[in-house]
């Protein structure tokens, strides 16, 4: 079926490398690569390469860039934006780390990590729980997503807020560049001043620049104390009001403040098993609010009260309540995660990942919900998401009835009317997904020609064969 | 004096675009720029250009790049390894940022800042606390340095353990290209992954890529809690537990914890006016502890009193005072802060700025002096620094009696012997200052082929003239 441009004598050449059974031919074991969560991109290629270990991920890609072969790189395959997907010609080898999956060292003194890209992120909190420390990042597909996947969309996830995206998360890289030589960046400094910043390069390039096969990761003392809270209000101009309380009382102890629709809370008691609305009467908006305390439980527990004490005086909490066991706190942030996948059973669903300055999260939404309704009568619009970050997940699921395919193909209209409002307010196109090859058109249309100037210069430096993940970020 | 290789002809094309006003020729007027602070690098230059807007440094860099001219940067004239120092042949041109000092914009809601490249650190303090917010870099030398000068070299301070360095602290920049061009990346997002990382590369860049002209600060609150605590402890090892401890029992709360040893503490006494030992006796090293927390005041006290109480019963805290008052908090921090000065009446000093993971810096100190004093019988070794962030200040000041310049005379041998060490626990011999030209042949020594490679890669991409300050981090 593979119609490939790679011969066959080339593709046997590739397999030598890592030896014929982690070199898949299987049309049927490669299928599930090429294509990703949302179904928007279907890729082919021929050959799916396992590497076990960072030599031969060395000798795949020196032996692409010798023959100019395309390699894209795919981790847990749960990127949003395409850009673990290969393109549609079969011209792309696909190369996975999910042989490379071990934790190679930990150190809790030092509260580092080094792992290999390959670990999947769940995998890390549990061999950082098992020595009494926490890795923070936290996101719905935690099961399957895999650390070098995270590193290259500089992933950020629902504790952002507190403990910052991939970018603050790592401390060091191992990459194979391009050429197939391997930096070994693996430091495991806090203050390192010694020349440009490549770590930072590699990190959110979407596979670009090179493979990242190792990292050192920063790693957390478990909090002490955990309050969840889920709180009733009128009006995101009053979550805006007490998520600025909640900085102000909280400091870094504010560990997640979620902003969540009242069609959101519908369509999850609708559709996601075992999740319940945890107030008693409906309200137009919900936040969900997280702190957590290193000293101790009691801290936690006064802040969260004070809060909503302060909340309610104030007259923006309508009504809330605190989760009252691990239990509990887990079922309202699960309400939260599934947010996303309660949309589908509600037919289409037009995504946005945007942020603009947190201040004016209020008025960007107004405006937006305004401009899509207009647009689309009937659109609904659920929007949530990490509101401490600016960081909105603008989705808008189809109007009840409405043709599925038919809505589907106003994505680009409907994204234009939301993205124009995102940079009116000087926000961010792609807040934590990336571009890949979804915005990859579009960021070249709204960025300057000395900045796509720019990355395309970094790209030819460090990728003179073009043969990373071409056609990702920037055009191939 | 100056036998410059440019011709007053092209120094005249310099100064037609700052008028000339603002082009500096009088060889007594440019001598202050020529020199650094440690008296390490002496340069010369006929011409200090003064630009007052971006267009005129755009101006400036188009005819450099067009004309092959090489330029300096600076700012503030603080920095510690000789990057912002003219070489000494004369071909430089020096820009310097002082004219460009504005704060742009403030928005306390948003808890950003817009400043100039050339605003002064204690600019930035005094205009954030106007609107009741903090900026949280703290540097000794505050009151001269401007904030291009702060990204160039990613600064550190005495905060970095909570809030991170310069990298941490900026949202975005605006720089113009060594060719002229304006790169507008002045975000304020939190969130935002749309393409390579372009600001990280800029940040500690050392001037070396383009000039940084304008900045997004990130601000935050003003802390309601304030303590800090003087404690003398019998061991570094004493030092690194109460540390671990501070950090669990305060997590991010803990906004300094310094380490200094007897004889900085002596130093300082004898040298500095108006500094006095806080505590009755001697003790053979010193932790400065500081706490700022969000929520109270009480929060603060509880934690340090804990902290004490804990350390006292472990053994670990042989004396300590806590500040009574915001008078007494300066004290403290000013005895730390001048403990570099007060080397200076003590005859020469051999300086290192180096980290090591943090739970070696115990084994690195006693490996340290045993090395330095077997090679130089009576060495005085005064380590201090920022114990939180691994990295420790190593300074040695000459054995007392010694000829000043034959100390200093052998300044490359005891590096080599301190940073052979450093190398050997996976340190770093840069944590906070920088390349510039004082470590720049070292740095190539002790780094892979393949990163050296890639910076230079990085170096042509952006300046292919090779106009801005050639020499510094890597070879002109």
């Amino acid at each position: 079926m593979s119609s490939s441009a790679l011969s066959s004598d080339l593709l046997d050449r590739f397999a030598a490398i890592v030896g014929e059974k982690h070199a898949v031919r299987d049309a049927a074991e490669i299928a599930p690569h090429l294509v990703e969560n949302r179904g928007l991109y279907h890729g082919a290629s021929p050959m799916l390469l396992k590497p076990g270990s960072v030599e031969e991920v060395s000798a795949i890609l020196k032996l692409a860039s010798e023959t100019g072969t395309a390699i894209v790189p795919q981790t847990g395959n749960t990127g949003l934006v395409g850009g673990q997907t290969p393109r549609e010609d079969g011209s792309d080898i696909i190369l996975s780390l999910e042989r490379m999956n071990r934790v190679r060292d930990i150190d809790p003194v030092g509260n580092t990590m080094i792992v290999d890209g390959g670990c999947i992120l769940a995998d890390v909190h549990k061999a950082a729980a098992e020595h009494g420390r926490m890795f923070p990042l936290s996101l719905g597909s935690e099961g399957s997503c895999r650390i070098a996947g995270n590193l290259s969309t500089n992933a950020g996830g629902t504790a952002v807020l507190a403990y910052g995206n991939m970018r603050q998360l790592c401390l060091g890289l191992e990459v194979v560049l391009p050429t197939g030589e391997i930096w070994n960046g693996l430091r495991r400094l806090k203050k390192d001043n010694t020349g440009y910043d490549l770590r930072d390069l590699f990190i959110g390039a979407e596979g670009t620049l090179g493979v990242i096969t190792g990292a050192v990761l920063k790693l957390f003392p478990q909090p002490l104390g955990h309050q969840v809270a889920f709180a009733g209000l009128q009006s995101v101009d009053d979550a805006l009001t007490l998520f600025k309380n909640a900085s102000s009382l909280c400091g870094t102890a504010l560990t997640g403040f979620e902003l969540m629709p009242r069609i959101g809370v519908e369509f999850t008691t609708r559709h996601i098993p075992g999740v319940r609305d945890p107030l008693d009467t409906a309200h137009p908006w919900y936040v969900l609010i997280d702190i957590s305390t290193s000293d101790s439980a009691e801290t936690a527990e006064r802040m969260m009260s004070a809060l909503l004490e302060q909340g309610y005086e104030a007259g923006l909490v309508q009504d809330a309540t605190i989760a009252s066991s691990e239990t509990q706190q887990k079922a309202i942030w699960h309400m939260r995660e599934s947010m996303s996948d309660a949309q589908k059973p509600e037919g289409g669903s037009i995504k946005h990942d945007v942020s603009v300055p947190v201040a004016q999260i209020p008025q960007f939404m107004a405006e937006a919900e305004k401009a899509v309704v207009a647009a689309m009568p009937g659109a609904r619009v659920c929007a949530f998401g990490h509101m401490g970050d600016g960081n909105i997940h603008y989705n808008i699921s189809q109007p009840v009835g409405a043709d599925k395919a038919e809505f589907i193909g106003r994505w680009r209209e409907i994204n234009k009317i939301v993205h124009g409002l995102v940079l009116h307010h000087g926000g961010s196109i792609s807040a934590e997904h990336g571009i890949g090859q979804l915005k990859r058109d579009e960021l070249a249309s709204i960025r300057s020609d000395i900045e796509m100037d720019l990355m395309r210069r970094i790209k030819t430096a460090f990728d003179p064969a073009g043969i990373m993940n071409p056609g990702k970020v920037l055009k191939a």
